[in-house]
């Protein structure tokens, strides 16, 4: 900042009365009535007395600032919450590169206004888009070899239980898919590889959780007994994005993890009770992380062993516990972990899972080779699959890995992370009582949900950055009215001591993310002219064809014009304009509005898009280019007609 | 960036290659035809060989970082395209703070869901919103005493020609306004006091210029040849946001200005042949700054001079050149400018307007006084109102200010900013040789369109801080697909030479925004709950009523409950859900969605919103909170059971 700058510390006294008021309020209340009891709250959260405000970190700030010219190291692929979309955003910088429409209607692109996006989306019979709203958590990206290829994306809906994909070459949403009797969609995870087939050694499969019990078929007859809910884990195959097979479990899924050789997905759940209220959801001692059995799944699935819900085709197996009570033949194991998880996480080298939830001051460490075991029964209980439970602060709930056999754990009620070793915990739990697990925390602003390192979600994970992404901002920035934004704190873990150095903004809701080294991602600049069917090929391809009252105008862009520059239609006609964007130079898209009729879209060099409205006004109205394309980017436009 | 990081500096070449490619080419063609030859390149732009990169100018960074918990020190009001929305970005940060939904569908905050969002937008007749798109350009303030109040923001629509404000104090839309009779409505500006009441010290109109000429009223009839074209300057009341009065006048309008003594509104205008196709649009030796006496018009109006088109019962009045030769009886004044202005700005002092455009190098400077006389007769003719037309470079757009007298004029073909001084620039014409009007230029990347100066709309111009509003961005950042960001590049201009601070981002596609000091914004963290109607006013206040197969659902939110937590609906209901938010806790907002019903919006601390929708479908469905409220935030739902 410049000297003269009129920046002010927000005063400190601010964080702890906004912890107070909004978050540990609520759960010391829940707490005592919930038996939060475990934790140590002098030795776990230095919270009580005035605490070391958080540091400009002077020493850090040269590894944020990206300079003029200069690009970012990472990509942030983030989920957006309510707001629909996927973001890029680049790291160090926190710069956002890229909104992606998915869920939402996006008329900068033309994202559920143009006939191509709709057919993605889906439509409802008056030819409107079947939904306007979608709630993404979770993205993720295809793997080959334990780190990302670049090709896919996923992210899901929450709100209509979609799963969407994005292709890595253009940075577009290609397929979406409504995923059949769930609710609550939350969690999704791609595999690392087959189960079986050592060929297989990229994703093929996305594992989806479901996170609200529902009644199997959803019909209101029982509503108030709640008998018959239960919730479906989702396979859908990464390619095709068709629905493969379902698994009926006990409890409310929510997040989502894979193994490194293919063979588990692991889901933590809460209300294993299977309850509808809230004292039934919290009957149980404890609840469970679900680890399920691919290979044999599909083999029950094969052996015909399936069942279907409703009017659904998809084929569903039994995972329950009750179904799954001999560990030889299991489809599912449930390994206890405390009350409500609500996190899991693997470790880099593939050996532990680190699952945790506000309700427990500890995370719990599962080691993937005695799932394994237990599956061939050479592992009497699930509980013997736990191998640590350190302490390491209130409301633990996500967990980032670096290259040096550390994790970091968001905590939501102190508002910090935390960083420990997970040699130190196992060792911890098996006795040692010298050992240090917990190597140092550090403030964030405020309440984090997701965190994630870079790199952290894959083999390479490469102990750089960590990004800490919080719910409430509060006095962290500029006010805006009663809406703040969130943020997404950056933080640097290449050294002993964690440190803080940027709280770049977020708009409402960051979820969950993943950072990706820059060289895994290859982009296309241009697109294919002939990938798109109705494709215009040159000027001669131009005009206007009528049918009855439907009407084709086939247009074709190259800056700055569009040809034809004009053309007539009747009231009463349904229009459908292809426009062909014949410009090869890159990013050079051009915007295709049309004056009071509730038209814009961008056509990429050499795309094509379209869009069918009807016209009723009878007059003048002119087209222009609304994207900037050239020095005459304002001159180019025309005019369609309307004749009464 | 860390000494290990792999950023690598893009080469230069690609810069210069992309001015060819995209820029110059286009324009050469076209200057070669129009005349383009006043401009002695190799004097005014240092393109033609090797140019000086771009430095990353590491004196200048510690200016950008806002170190974590500090805050920025403006607000950038930026419009956003064809996106839709309006922006709220920090300077010197970058960060973004808020993107405020206006002409676009949010299913984040539910703009375009709510019955209250609705009524704001409009509806069609089945209930739906009457657009879903909108092309912002140009944001401005309400002004008091020559400065920012903070009380409104207004922005344009150029699709579907809107007006929307912002109130400043929760930075909503509150009202949406329909301008009658224009199209490609362009150019906004509030007026800085009244013109005739020197009590009104403070904005009341809100000036809008309309771009695409069409036929007044719009009829197919003559649409070939032309005749009955025109286009209307607007005055909305800043207040009501009705529209007032139009103007109809020669040529095509798009920047607008305001003196800052209430007295004129100025809009650059191209096509002042009023032709219909290019060459006709084109024949005239110059096109026009036109000058609008506000109190004559209002005078005209009273005395019942107007007329009305079409079905608007909006007063109109005719500007024309051929309507207005009297100077002493003028309503509008017709400077001549080189031809195809595009932007016109006044200095703080008030005492210049600067008028370019991108088919001559040079800036018009017409001083402010001499159009009040050229209005009073003690001026011949309006061209002896310009006083300096100083060559700058190519392709000069918008004018930004310092507080030391000097202008900044983006030069979209030579992608630069220069700084030249607007004495030296009249000492120049009026005959001194040796005077240097021209101090300084630099590269920005690339094309830039508008560019603003740290209050330099005010007559607290403060000679801080300048950003660039770019088109292309090319190869600056990380590269995410064929459609690129755009960038917002800072410049600091406290120095004899501008530096170049940060290559901020920018969502497609920023067009104009204004830099506003801190302290001049003044918003609430709470709504008043009594501001809407139908509020709950407590739990007794809660619960289903109704009316036919009309329901209404009333329901109250507290962190972490809905109440009541369940209602029961009948298929084919139509169901009206209100929801009144009674936390009061700053921030404190909740999202509610239903599963599968395609519904969102959040509701924030003390405020009420309603939604409207069908059930069509038997079964029960979860609504959730979806904005993230409270430790037990997953926990907040409750059932919605429709029966068959």
């Amino acid at each position: 900042m410049a000297e003269d700058s009129k920046s002010t510390k927000p005063l400190d006294n601010g964080r702890r009365k906004f912890l107070n008021t909004a978050g540990i309020a609520g759960i010391a209340g829940a707490g005592a009535t919930l038996g939060l009891a475990g934790c140590n709250k002098a030795e776990q959260a230095p919270t009580a007395a005035a605490p070391a405000p958080a540091k400009p970190a002077a020493a850090g700030h040269s590894k944020v600032e990206v300079a003029p010219g200069q690009l970012d190291d990472y990509y942030l692929m983030s989920s957006g919450g309510h707001s629909g979309e996927m973001r890029i955003i680049g790291v160090p910088s926190g710069r956002t590169l890229k909104r992606i429409p998915i869920f939402n209607i996006d008329p900068m692109s033309g994202w559920g206004i143009t006939n191509e996006s709709k057919k993605i989306v889906g439509t409802k019979a008056d030819g409107s888009v079947k939904y306007r709203t979608g709630d993404t958590h979770h993205v993720h990206g295809s793997y080959t070899d334990g780190t990302y290829d670049g090709k896919y994306f996923w992210v899901n809906d929450k709100i209509n239980n979609r799963l969407a994909r994005v292709r890595g070459d253009y940075m577009e949403c290609d397929k979406i898919t409504e995923i059949p009797n769930v609710q609550g969609f939350h969690g999704i995870f791609p595999d690392k590889r087959d189960p079986v087939d050592a060929a297989i050694n990229h994703t093929t499969r996305v594992f989806c959780g479901a996170e609200f019990h529902m009644p199997l078929p959803n019909t209101p007859k029982n509503w108030k007994e709640g008998t018959g809910y239960a919730c479906l884990l989702t396979c859908v195959d990464a390619e095709s994005m068709e629905v493969r097979w379902q698994v009926k479990v006990d409890g409310n899924m929510d997040l989502c993890a894979t193994s490194y050789d293919g063979k588990l997905a692991a889901l933590n759940s809460y209300n294993t009770e299977n309850g509808q209220v809230f004292a039934d959801m919290m009957s149980a001692e404890r609840d469970a992380c679900i680890f399920f059995n691919v290979e044999r799944i599909e083999a029950a699935i094969k052996a015909g062993k399936s069942f279907t819900v409703g009017d659904s085709k998809v084929p569903v197996v039994d995972g329950t516990r009750e179904a799954n009570k001999d560990p030889k033949t299991a489809l599912t194991c449930y390994v206890p972990v405390p009350k409500n998880p609500h996190g899991v996480n693997i470790s880099p080298d593939g050996k532990y899972y680190v699952c945790a939830g506000k309700l427990s001051p500890t995370a719990t460490v599962i080691e993937h080779a005695l799932v394994l075991k237990w599956f061939n029964g050479e592992v009497k209980e699930a509980q013997e699959c736990v191998v640590g439970e350190p302490e390491i602060g209130l409301g633990p709930l996500h967990t980032g890995f670096d290259n040096k056999g550390n994790a970091y754990t968001s905590l939501f009620l102190d508002s910090q992370v935390v960083k420990w070793n997970v040699a130190a915990a196992i060792a911890q739990y098996k006795g040692d009582k010298q050992v240090k697990v917990v190597l140092d925390r550090i403030d964030v602003h405020y309440q984090p949900g997701h965190s994630y390192a870079s790199m952290g979600e894959t083999k390479e994970a490469d102990g750089k950055f960590f990004m800490s992404g919080n719910k409430f901002s509060k006095d962290r920035f500029l006010p805006v009215g009663p809406l703040h934004v969130e943020t997404e704190q950056l933080i640097d873990i290449s050294g002993d001591k964690m440190v803080l150095l940027a709280d770049h903004t977020a708009h409402p809701e960051p979820h969950d993310a993943i950072i990706v080294r820059r060289d895994l991602i290859k982009t296309k600049q241009i697109y294919t002219l002939e990938d798109h069917p109705l494709h215009i090929k040159g000027f001669d391809d131009t005009g206007i064809k009528r049918n009855g009252n439907k009407v084709t105008v086939r247009i074709m862009s190259v800056a700055p014009t569009f040809t034809p520059s004009e053309f007539v239609l009747k009231k009463g006609d349904e229009v459908t304009v292809i426009i062909t964007n014949h410009d090869k130079v890159e990013d050079l898209h051009h915007g295709f509005a049309i004056e009071y009729h509730d038209v814009n879209m961008i056509v990429g060099p050499q795309e094509t898009k379209s869009v069918t409205f009807k016209v009723e006004r009878p007059g003048v109205f002119w087209y222009y280019c609304t994207h900037f394309c050239h020095a005459l980017h304002l001159e180019m436009r025309g005019r369609m007609v309307v004749e009464a």
